[in-house]
């Protein structure tokens, strides 16, 4: 093994810089040379691309975003577009190819795989949390703290008015965000998939008058998953006001992909850069370098999107049960 | 002069915690007693008080939101409401009220005038900055930090994706934040009443070519400031893309409000806390403590909504001058 | 079982507060009376204590420090201070105490024991993560993130100067922080107890050479762990100069206990005062409420100052490898 | 006017980045050529530099540190190392020197003049502000926050531990920082030159001892100024000890000259930037380009270190009088 390639897909998430560092360190220790795509797949396509050495990767470690860029790549869903990407890794003598990203990065890479003669490796980037294989994805961490932050901004208006605020964070199909962004926050409710697939508006109201009855007029803060309702936080915050709950929506948004990254982040993007090329050398293919219990290791990339992860029901559970008092 | 009173009304700020704290222990350095009322104006409608010592306001410095509350109180503006006020204010035997607010609460306290025989000032509170007579209202700063911690983030995706972001701010009907949070983020474009009363889809368009003609594909933010257009960015970015601009919006919303404030604020309204109680023994009357020029001074009530106050108009036009570069 | 006390005790640790507030909500949830002691074990001894309920927890999740207070307390190494803080924990009738606190707290809870009916159970907080039976305590997540910023502080003026910098960060006598806080700040090098008992200045010296010859001038950083130098940091800079390295000492000290609690240490703390109260409700004893791989779990208070638990040596060996590039 | 050279001298200061990015738009817009050196005035010694374009600095405005790096330069102290400055300057065809740093990087600019036939232009970049000629110094803002932040946490633990805390705060021999991180941090004592030329250790002692008797035990903060006593903090906090007060020292140190600079600092550099270019196309010459009361304006470089600016003592003088509260 001599040369290896590299790429950033999907939605940003900070962490992916610092991941980038060690994976250029580690394969530079290894005597490997790296090649980044820039923008995910089309740097393939197009044959945009960089040699990334030390001095390349020096002070990124605590940048948010991706030096390598990111980019949706239609043509990688075609048949022709995969075996274009092939010849053009193979015309770079490229021995294997990393891929930091989600799930659907990760099935991209699968439907690369039989065109491709080297080794492919999913490294687990995304701030949705949502891959099977790693306890947690880069960019997790930072994601809940930047949403953590502007939960307690909003609580500082939601105490000095005792308002109904109803914050949504990001997290696709998931709650991971939800639930550790609203249990953090000492959120009032949680509203996730992971609780109930319909989201129930009685139930809603309910539990605000539940919680006034026992406490008076104070601050309320839901913390609501993305796609848990139509139209998002804004037409549910319309909705409630229909059944008498004044309520205001704050749609935190792009903010939680972006930022330094905190330590966490820092550190599971190191471990994970620098143990998935040591595994490329010791010849892993088509898994998935994550930590699992605080240890790194491998996971097939086949198996990432199974969605068996679950969130922390424990606390989950319990939030609900006290979240009144 | 024996007893004041004193409540936060309009929109909370932060720092407003700090000026409390700074005008109860100069009230207490005067031998003044400090009452401080619940939900603004409602407080003193609803007789919801409490007496302030230094030892309730001792550690509050760094805390967003507002210990009094506040509230939008509609009886104010009904004759019977500013009588029962003053009524209740003569039977507490306040000597003066001090009302910590934006120009809109500034309105009310010279409506109650009339009816009331003690001292009235006000400390301008809000982080629009609209207040004539201060450089500077209490919060803005703070409010500034947040906008632009939000932005930076926002950027990191915007150059990771090579995307267009609309960033709506804050300001009432202002340009304030938006211009200063514009400058501070090297925003590419800034929308606010103060450039043009009416957007122009067509100039938007025209830039963002211009710039992407002059700089490749690159990341493109356009800080704009809230009510410049109907819906909002959310429908800005829409009607954009149907001319082939495609771009994101984000709301950065009531974040804005929260949040501990910068020591900019911190000092800010220590220095008019301070300054109102020492003017009110003093003698004044129906007058804003501000600061211009780094000096604390006085500004009649009456002239502080007269908006004459600028924004920063050499930045500005800097701005529209580089930002294609 | 009715009434429980709890305390906080040694260092405090961002988190403790919302450890507090989940076990009065949990315990509230069970019908237990909450009895809180001031000043750690001081506030036995003294009799200084109130009743804890939903309503005084309310809005302190994020608060750093601790509510009831903290401080070392020379009785309870006495027989005598031992039997006095009995009797008062049975004069209030107090069927467990739960002490949030570090392995040395934790010991003083043993040696309680022999004199004390109720049920006795630890929760760890400590920055320093130095307890066996939970991978991670309650404000270490918050203490390597302040480190961190430090650290990425000191990183510029670093790099502007091209400058050495020995940043001593805490940990008594172990190198979780320095390790943690080494890797995600990218620093060049970190000592620790770990990787040696005692430090080597010529290596140490070796080792800057090394990397000024891969890279050029450029910025190096050292973090260093607390009480491996004789002085600290800057009796080792001093040292170094000697040596021809010319370099300054950072000594982080205080700032690194203090500050809102990160999400990680929020939820940490939130699971372990719910999963204490819980279990003490089951019937446990001598037990510390600790979190391994993800899970609440209980682990013997004897044991959890073995020291068995170990820094990540994966990324310690990896750091040792790559720094020099 | 067709080249101009730029560099940043002395300590760096966040928000020099910024500066820097203005300084090459306006350039750009106005036509000049801008010629970046290294390490301050080694860089026109050594001839080490780059030409800076729009795309050199774009996305800088949020950076730390400095792009050019800083160093002090000795040789700019001889008559030699003047004329050879000189000599370089006009080598590269270079019609002016534009200068961030400090008061003393501006004697150097100074000394310079007989020898440079080209003009020569300050920017007061320093987080000390002790510059005369504009109001603030590019970085004080960002410092004071980071002091401010920085003390806040150390609160948490004197909250705790009922303490004294002794915080060195930088400044060289002024008080700016110290006044404004005392006054905004709720400071119990501020420490610094404008206050006393010599420390008064019983002051402080009695001082101490008036506010716990006022208050009770709680925590108590000092704030001082580095270079009011021999030793710094740590020492003064041994000899306080031996008067009975027990306390403890926290230095700041370099943390405060780095991280991303805020707001106020970005647009107080970003018009300074701009400002400066601007004036010397006007032919300005032996000027700092400052900000007084809100607008930009021209002093002259000579009067820059008359150490004529004020704290501000009305801030100053009221700390001392409620402190005690």
């Amino acid at each position: 093994m001599k040369r290896i390639g590299v790429l950033t897909s999907g939605g940003d998430a900070p962490g992916m810089n610092a991941c980038l560092r060690a994976l250029v360190l580690t394969a530079h220790a290894n005597e490997l040379e790296v090649i980044g795509f820039q923008r995910g797949f089309n740097g393939v396509l197009d044959q945009e691309y960089q040699t990334l050495s030390p001095y390349h990767v020096s002070g990124i470690i605590q940048d948010g975003g991706t030096l390598l860029k990111s980019a949706r790549c239609p043509a990688m869903h075609t048949e022709e577009g995969l075996k274009q990407a092939a010849a053009n890794l193979h015309d770079l003598e490229l021995d294997a190819l990393l891929v930091i990203g989600g799930d659907g990065s990760f099935r991209g890479v699968l439907e690369l795989a039989p065109y491709y003669q080297g080794k492919l490796l999913g490294i687990p980037g995304t701030i949705d949390n949502d891959v099977d294989g790693s306890d947690f994805s880069i960019g997790f961490a930072t994601a809940l703290d930047t949403a953590l932050d502007a939960i307690d901004k909003i609580r500082d208006t939601a105490d000095a008015f005792e308002r109904i605020f109803l914050v949504e964070v990001m997290g696709r199909h998931t709650g991971y965000l939800a639930v550790a962004a609203g249990i953090a926050a000492g959120a009032e409710q949680i509203i996730c998939p992971e609780l109930a697939s319909e989201l129930d508006l009685d139930k809603i109201a309910e539990h605000v008058e539940q919680a006034r009855k026992h406490r008076g007029n104070c601050s309320y803060i839901i913390v609501i998953a993305e796609t848990m309702y139509p139209g998002g936080a804004s037409a549910l915050a319309v909705d409630l006001e229909q059944r008498g709950i004044e309520c205001r929506a704050s749609i935190l948004g792009h903010i939680q992909r972006g930022g330094r990254p905190v330590g966490a982040d820092r550190i599971l993007a190191t471990k994970l850069g620098a143990y998935a090329v040591e595994q490329l050398v010791q010849g892993a293919h088509l898994m998935m370098a994550g930590e699992i219990n605080g240890k790194a290791g491998l996971y097939p990339l086949a198996l990432t999107g199974d969605k068996k992860k679950q969130v922390d029901s424990y606390l989950l559970r319990w939030q609900q049960q006290v979240a009144q008092y």
